[in-house]
């Protein structure tokens, strides 16, 4: 089983000048130089002081600080950008947080292997900004890119809005390094798309959410940059015809179908309504929504095709209505109605946001079956439901009106009640962290965890890397 | 450290009766009843034949296997299609073989996830033909489709030609059911692309060569069929060149390009003057020759792309020379080029194949400098070099004309010490088994076996199943 640490009570005395020494002052911070920024995340557990801030400018220093760290038994959170929304990256009682923030910048491009090596701690958007610089893209893109550390990324395996078509985070790496709890590093940055030499170790600790290990470096892949982009608005009569939509899309636009985002009509309704700014392209009343969004090689061929596609899903009544996006601008527009969510804090007051997942055949059911159960707890209650539905994804605004505290616990145990019943997950891009771990086990069997507890003894025996997250 | 198991000397007088109660008599075959298929795989070490060959129809018939074995000591041999090439799932002495050759059938095709269900035994054409039947496309192939199981697919985390478009196979997957050494069976058969609910259990298994449990099921992900395919052979006039068009390729025909095929002039020569029935498009004496394929959603409006993106390269200069498939019997005829070192047994007699990995902008550098070498130590040797570049994947033909047996040892030793200097690897796609160990610590850092070996330990303390493999 998981050893806990047993976090000491105070400081070692003998920890922070063993950091110090090893790593040099300006890199470990202590007492009133605490940076309050490192004492929580932007989940909603709110602060804890850690014993000490690390940051490390390079693998040996990372390898450094995680040995020091076991030699005091002292438990060691690692940190990224620190945008992580289930508490993975908050300190725990006694804790020293290693954050990786001064480990910063792109290594290498190489054009000929299509790969970029980068430091943990950069921002997702300069490593998305290397990528288009060297004429390639970096499809892995989320609203917190600015903030969140590409090892952040990789360690929370994040996924965002183009899944369907280029998967989760962790099928745009190539390789890694990786310091261990007891320090050791482990250096295996490959470059190459096919290599079967032994053990795949990345995906031990891509996701894992840095409870094996610390990412320090990767090797991403480079795509080629989309040449153009179509979107389109519709309006459907029913799940069965979105799900109609979506195999229509996964043939019409193959390889291209880059988003298909679906809104129930609660959701359609309060954006187009409530939120200020919000254009919309298509009348409401239909049963459901979908943005659905491909990317092409070049406008001229791939537009008309677009179009062309679009037309003949109106032709056969899958679709009810649509608008496509004849500007970029329109296309924006589009997606502001799917990213308006992000002000749903101003327009609904306070409520609990998940990201859950089903199969795509459950969803509608699934979605039904919690509104009612919601309701029935809750009177009264709203709940909004929408999501990126190509990918099993959706995400649930859910509270009651003019009540303060939420009935947190009410709402969050039926949502989650209902995703055991339909066989989804709690989570599908966020993580589990610690706001989520006691909801593992609706979706994840005894003996599933079981092997994870197994995994995280054979690597972290001590229990002293990121204790108490996920598991 | 990883045990290794002692295999007990004779056959324990109670592991048959055990097995025979558990599973039924029809499901264990011991002395002259063993199948002479079942002592060997497609690699060149030869038969060896197990204590006894158990074939369980379902999971929880390999459960109980797993566990008479585990508890009598007896090691246990995994085997799907016996299509390897490295002696993965060859019988080690005293052991029982596990073979899922009954364990066979598509469960469930899930139309609104785009998902399959199937056995670990089911034969990858039968995987391809249910996926064909129900409208979708799984584009994992490989030569031994009709005879591997999907199964050993995954356990070796096979590639094949279309690996720079689909990814390999673990790509392909989004659950899988195993049991572990002990008897433990976990079913994780996630049907969701995103899904971040703890460690991702199935990336352990995949690739690891059944040597940390064996896969009983998966669900697999279906594809869109492609709609039409394109190809193009031409001729360069330098590797430089040969990069250039593949970065040409990335840009201009996106996420369409399907396969990216190199050949040395070596190679070409051979292929085009020694092997019977080969038609070549074009002329020879280029320095390079590269097949291109893309795969488009339909013929109107990608034929003319790919075209024009050809033609485009001529006018640059980044090609010498090409054909464009006009047919699909065109198609089939370029790939014949390239499909004909199926033919190098008859036509070159005696020769070591190579299957390794390099990254792409080293490649060209990497064959000047092995077939150098090669040269210096066996004087007279041919060497041919051709592989799916896009993907880092090269093969290579190596002998000594009229020599009987060859220097075998000479050409892997030179073949691989090579591949170290470059920072290659010596399995792309074939795996490791129990041909290529010696190898492994040539591409693999001690620090990365060491945790490939705390892995094994933490999965199989007592060095149980497939001992001996990989590591």
């Amino acid at each position: 089983m998981v050893q806990q640490a047993t976090a000491p009570d105070r400081l070692p005395d003998a920890l922070i000048p063993s950091l110090a020494a090893a790593l040099g002052a300006a890199s470990v911070l202590a007492g009133p130089d605490i940076p309050p920024r490192n004492e929580s995340d932007w989940s909603t557990l709110g602060p804890l002081r850690p014993l000490a801030v690390v940051r490390p400018v390079d693998t040996a220093g990372v390898a450094a600080a995680m040995r020091i760290c076991a030699e005091h038994g002292v438990p060691v959170v690692p940190q990224g950008g620190l945008t992580g929304l289930c508490g993975g990256a908050r300190p725990v009682a006694g804790s020293v947080a290693l954050s990786l923030e001064r480990m910063v910048g792109v290594e290498e491009v190489d054009t000929a292997s299509a790969t970029m090596t980068v430091r943990a701690g950069t921002p997702l958007q300069a490593v998305q900004q290397a990528a288009d610089e060297a004429g390639f893209f970096i499809p892995l893109d989320l609203g917190a890119r600015g903030s969140c550390a590409i090892g952040g990324n990789l360690s929370t395996n994040a996924g965002g809005n183009r899944v369907i078509r280029y998967g989760m985070a962790r099928e745009m790496v190539l390789g890694i390094e990786v310091v261990l709890p007891g320090g050791e590093v482990v250096t295996s940055l490959n470059k190459m798309l096919k290599n079967n030499a032994g053990y795949d170790l990345k995906h031990l600790f891509i996701g894992s959410e840095g409870t094996l290990g610390v990412i320090t470096r990767a090797v991403l892949r480079l795509f080629p940059k989309p040449g153009c982009t179509m979107a389109a608005l519709c309006g459907l009569s029913s799940y069965e015809h979105t799900v109609r939509l979506l195999n229509a899309a996964r043939r019409g636009l193959g390889p291209l179908l880059s988003a298909f985002e679906v809104m129930w009509p609660d959701y359609w309704d309060v954006v187009t309504q409530k939120v200020p700014g919000i254009r919309s392209p298509i009348s409401g009343g239909h049963a459901g929504y979908v943005l659905v969004e491909a990317q092409g090689i070049d406008e001229a061929v791939d537009g008309p095709r677009f179009q062309a596609w679009l037309e003949r899903q109106a032709e056969e009544g899958v679709i009810a209505d649509a608008a496509v996006a004849q500007s970029l601008s329109d296309i924006r527009a589009f997606w502001g109605v799917r990213d308006a969510a992000a002000e749903f804090k101003q327009v609904l007051g306070p409520h609990e946001s998940f990201d859950i997942g089903l199969p795509v055949a459950a969803m509608d059911d699934y979605v039904r079956a919690c509104r009612a159960a919601l309701e029935q707890r809750l009177p009264g209650i709203f709940a909004l439901f929408y999501g990126h539905i190509g990918d099993g994804n959706l995400h649930i605004v859910a509270g009651v009106p003019g009540v303060e505290p939420q009935p947190k616990q009410e709402i969050v145990e039926t949502v989650y009640a209902m995703v055991r019943e339909f066989g989804g997950t709690v989570s599908a891009e966020h993580g589990i962290g610690l706001t989520k771990k006691p909801f593992l086990p609706y979706v994840r069997s005894e003996a599933e965890l079981a092997l994870m507890r197994r995994l995280k003894d054979a690597l972290d025996p001590r229990g002293l890397l990121n204790p108490g997250k996920v598991l």
